[in-house]
């Protein structure tokens, strides 16, 4: 037997700029021309964000003289499948788009995460933007390079890791979201500051009526926080092999309940009680002080959601969903519980009790 | 505007192994054991190899004392597409694999390619090992990491660059393989003759004969030469920016032929006839030698390949089909042509007069 060694070490550079402000739409026309220069532009966006901010999008890369088209799907995370993605292949093919066409993914997480995998796989992969219209994406889902599809068996199991080249947050779009969708971002940035930053945390508590009313120097300022913690724990982990797997807090248990509503429930409201069961569990396991869980529970209550499980979701269906979790390392689920504020960690196993407990208590 | 930076350079290392040897698949189990450990391993194969040598395989990995398992989906290349893969990823989630499992894609191109954008889409990517068993899967498609799908729009035209952690090469499935699919792969080995190294060009010439029999030490030495002269050219150019498209030589006509015939042709004879067709272009263009043109048709014959278009296809049909080639970049088609055998270069437009002429010489 003889051996052959491919030797593939190398450095690579996928590093990025994300760019937050209440400027951005207007030279973005300007700014793509000058730093992301491709033959072909084309926006993926879906058909409420079509009519709000496509057109004009469009318009101000075709003004500067640049070639572009736009797909849209249906909104909603219904859309999130391969039916969708192949539909936006089929688009793209037609209009000639090429190696050396760019996507821009206009919209929230739904259009982000699509978008992504299409540009992973549109002919063994395209350079990609995204330029985030809802809270959630631009404190979360368009940092990091994670892409997916949602599967009849769970969400996000078809997906790559393929970063962006850039990331374009405009404060603006903040104006028009729903108070739902506004939510579930929120809910994004009330776990940064429970996982990673107390001070953080505790500006959260001091300024949330400003935040709710939308205020930009509190929008700026919990936007521009969470995209740098995010972004810290996307260097060091790139991958989701260790550390990234924090931000997983809340969203364990979260999208097990999310599923089993069968995604009538909204993200926000999941990841709510996902983090409410998850401060509960680790209150009653590692000696979470119980002022921490106070605290965390009053943040979320004053953020407009309820932390509750609808009576009408059983646990049997909850618990099955976790069992499919791809977090789960061989037949164990990672939990991430919490010491206190600003300090979470990994736990291999819940004691199947102490999970029912906790969600029975949650169901209203 | 504020600009955050998300630093992502860094170094990988993608490396790894090819075996290239007679008796490999006898310890195969005791090799994957050791240098490949994983909570489960899923055979991926086809309904030809299954019965063949998956079954054998599935029980070496299980005599290890390893959970192992096989999926197999109907052999040959229309199975090469978007719903096949979706059928395999449901049966891995009943099976309950997660990223703790290793996929083994065992058997030809399309097991390989189809298995491979799997591995790296399941949950955002697992690690697999090719087992190629034809001759094409062991000098070509096996090492190199492109991972594929086809549309009804064309070949390969969804698909990733994601590595195999190690390359099984057992010489021994080439006994088992028929003459037209030994022809596939001797096509991709006379390409590395014409491309890449003129001495081993002569050895093909020298010992056709004893390569069409199968004689061990022949094999042994072509496989060898070929699997090294395809993991140089990966090493330089991994995910296709450059060198690597010398790789295409004779492929950017042939894929086009091939799916004018809706793949009735081989791609075999596909390869050989694309050859001939860059190789009169060459000659017409950039004073090609008659000599080498001349060497390289004889070769072809001497292998077994008419290197015709069959009067069936239809110019049109091929050239509409040229115009969706995947290496176009903007508007132009690269051609891969040839200054001497040994030589090629990139040449960024054919008029379309040549193009058309070769063609009509080569159908018969």
């Amino acid at each position: 037997m003889k051996k052959i060694k491919v030797n593939l070490d190398k450095k690579v550079s996928n590093s990025y700029e994300i760019c937050v402000g209440y400027d951005i739409m207007d030279r973005i026309g300007l700014i793509i021309a000058k730093n992301h220069p491709a033959f072909r532009y084309i926006i993926v966006t879906d058909s409420n964000v079509s009519a709000l901010h496509g057109e004009g999008l469009l318009e101000k890369l075709k003004g500067m003289g640049l070639k572009a088209d736009m797909i849209e799907f249906p909104a909603g995370e219904a859309s999130k499948n391969i039916s969708t993605a192949l539909g936006i292949v089929e688009k793209m093919l037609k209009i000639g788009a090429d190696r050396k066409s760019t996507l821009l993914a206009l919209g929230g997480g739904v259009v982000g995460d699509i978008t992504g995998l299409i540009a992973s796989l549109y002919m063994r992969s395209l350079p990609y933007i995204q330029i985030p219209t809802t809270l959630m994406a631009q404190v979360d889902s368009s940092i990091g390079g994670k892409t997916a599809v949602d599967l009849p068996e769970g969400k996000n199991l078809l997906g790559t890791f393929h970063q962006p080249r850039g990331v374009f947050v405009d404060l603006k779009f903040l104006e028009t979201l729903s108070e739902a969708e506004f939510n579930n971002g929120l809910m994004e940035v009330i776990k940064y500051g429970i996982i990673e930053d107390a001070g953080f945390f505790h500006f959260l508590e001091e300024h949330m009526d400003r935040i709710r009313k939308r205020q930009s120097d509190a929008l700026e300022r919990i936007v521009e926080n969470s995209c740098r913690i995010k972004k810290g724990i996307v260097e060091i982990d790139e991958k989701d092999e260790g550390l990234r797997r924090v931000l997983n807090f809340g969203h364990t248990i979260g999208h097990a309940v999310e599923a089993a509503s069968e995604y009538r429930m909204s993200h926000g409201e999941a990841v709510a009680l996902g983090m409410v069961a998850a401060v509960r569990i680790s209150e009653r396991l590692h000696d979470l002080p119980a002022e921490d869980r106070v605290r965390i529970e009053r943040l979320i209550k004053s953020a407009g959601l309820s932390g509750h499980i609808p009576k009408t979701i059983t646990l049997e269906k909850i618990l099955s969903r976790l069992k499919m979790d791809k977090k789960k390392d061989g037949s164990t689920i990672h939990f991430v519980l919490l010491r206190k504020i600003g300090m979470p960690f990994i736990n291999g196993g819940v004691p199947e009790m102490v999970l029912h407990d906790v969600m029975e208590e949650l169901r209203r």
